[in-house]
């Protein structure tokens, strides 16, 4: 007899956020075995990420979409408990593309797969270190180009990619950081335990108000990981030769009908540039990335917070938290 | 007895394009008497730019806006006919902030005010080798930095920019080079006179698919002169790392509420950029770029065209063609 597995499925395009019908678990499946070069992975946690969202879209984007039928694709942290690969051993930690699952069969020649050092926390590894914590870096560094004196002001800022860059944008150089969060508990702890110089609560506050008061010379670098109202107002708030940098919309990404910036020709008046980025293409500089990252988390420079989630049965309400704004920094699914 | 000379003053603010109520004309202010280090010039011809209606409105922009019961600023081309400094000779050609009016006085410290060599026709004067062709000029080089092979996308292309971008960026090695215009019969001219590869009329046909027909690799280089949905379209065929160059909106300058792109975050699944500039920026760098346009025209690589206006009463007749696409090339009035 044959061991079976639970995966999560995509059994219908959500509408705005996933519900009851968007996802089906499958517990039928047979735990599949690794062919030449292959290795089989128990996946123990999963990194929730916005952009999984935009994958169960029917929409063109930098992935196919999930097909329906589909397991959920995701990345994870999984345990590597058997191997017909020299490149993976049984025990090793790995990094990849694991999806909504128990279990996966990985190929050691997957460019996106990583073997995990041991030692480092695997909310760590899929938070500051992980996808997130690098997406904030290059961000940052190569996107945003953040420099001495400039002044930085971060959407999503208790996100797990948002805490990053305002510290991040910090150690740059920026002469004062402004987070954009959803509470006030958020906002005292980016004030309070991340060093940012001010946070906006965009529930109870006009964060165009706001950031005119806080920002007197202007918006130098906006990194926007929400759309809509919030990169209108930073738009509006731009110092000359700003740059905006695009790094998610999550306000948009469970509208039907997504809305553009309206105060785009600010970038004409102040000659300023907005642009989008992939993580993916930065794929070959993470080691020295996390190296220099690594470094900062332990003399404490930077602070990072996880939710942790458990069970693999509740990884889509792990997806909606961060879109109801109900988690702060990284969404660790614990399967 | 002192003469007295014409001028047209903002009545009051546009609700979209100029009209009867826009402005008034003052026949009754004296001509001035310039001071030391002025010079009075005798205005022959305007410069018509869709900046001038931005002005217009109440709102932020690079420059004040034009005060009710203020002259409306132009560019303009005019005569010295009186002068005390001697920067500036009797029988000087000068370009400047003019404005419409028959007589501006002009400083002598102005550095936007130039005096033009001997020989050059006006029309040329304000149009390929003035600020529209500059922006061109500008715009291709330096923002869009188009290179060896790229496919360059402009709109608003029979227009005084467009018209001049499009070739700029053959000139660059663009391998592809389509223009988006109002009209057959412009459509037509881009093709057979400027050598555009293709042309696309907006009105008749369906901008998106014929993008995707002409820009089989995507487009490398945007050229906006118009904003919407042309944008839109434009934004959803980019190709990785593209280059939007936002040079201005006719389509929103007379919009209460202008819509943003609501394509923008393709330019995260491509990894481009959208940036703004302003031509007032690169003034230092006119003479060395007026020089090189200067020989492509002359060597009848840069073809241009003029749409004439007859009289300073009907510079507002004439700022309204280029919204509502009734001319091909750069509206000059002669006053």
């Amino acid at each position: 007899m044959t061991d079976t597995y639970r995966r999560i499925l995509l059994a219908a395009r959500p509408q705005g956020l996933v519900d009851g019908s968007t996802l089906t678990i499958d517990d039928s499946a047979e735990v599949p075995e690794p062919a030449d070069g292959q290795a089989l992975v128990a996946v123990r946690h999963l990194s929730i990420d916005p952009t999984i969202r935009t994958w169960m879209d029917d929409a063109p984007g930098y992935l196919p979409p999930i097909a329906i039928g589909d397991g959920v694709r995701s990345g994870g942290l999984g345990e590597v408990v058997a191997s017909r690969t020299d490149a993976l051993s049984v025990g090793d930690t790995v990094f990849g593309m694991l999806g909504w699952q128990e279990y996966a069969l990985v190929d050691a020649a997957d460019g996106s797969l990583a073997v995990v050092p041991p030692g480092i926390e695997p909310a760590v590894v899929l938070g500051v270190l992980g996808v997130t914590g690098m997406t904030a870096y290059f961000g940052i560094r190569d996107i945003g180009r953040v420099e001495e004196g400039d002044t930085v002001v971060v959407s999503g800022a208790a996100g797990a990619t948002g805490s990053v860059a305002g510290q991040l944008a910090r150690i740059a150089g920026a002469a004062s950081v402004v987070g954009i969060a959803g509470s006030a508990d958020k906002c005292a702890w980016l004030v309070d335990e991340l060093g940012f110089d001010h946070a906006i609560n965009y529930r109870d506050e006009d964060v165009g108000a706001r950031l005119r008061a806080t920002c007197p010379r202007g918006i130098d670098v906006y990194f926007d990981n929400v759309g809509g109202g919030i990169l209108d107002a930073a738009l509006a708030n731009l110092a000359r030769s700003a740059r905006v940098v695009l790094c998610g919309a999550i306000s948009q990404y469970n509208e039907d009908r997504p809305v553009g910036p309206k105060n785009y020709l600010q970038l004409i008046v102040t000659r300023s540039r907005m642009e989008g980025f992939l993580i993916l293409d930065y794929l070959d500089r993470f080691p020295e990335a996390q190296l220099e990252m690594a470094g900062w988390v332990m003399e404490g420079r930077i602070h990072h917070r996880e939710h942790m989630v458990q069970g693999l049965d509740r990884a889509g309400e792990a997806l909606n938290l961060l879109f109801s704004g109900g988690n702060t920094g990284k969404v660790v699914v614990v399967v």
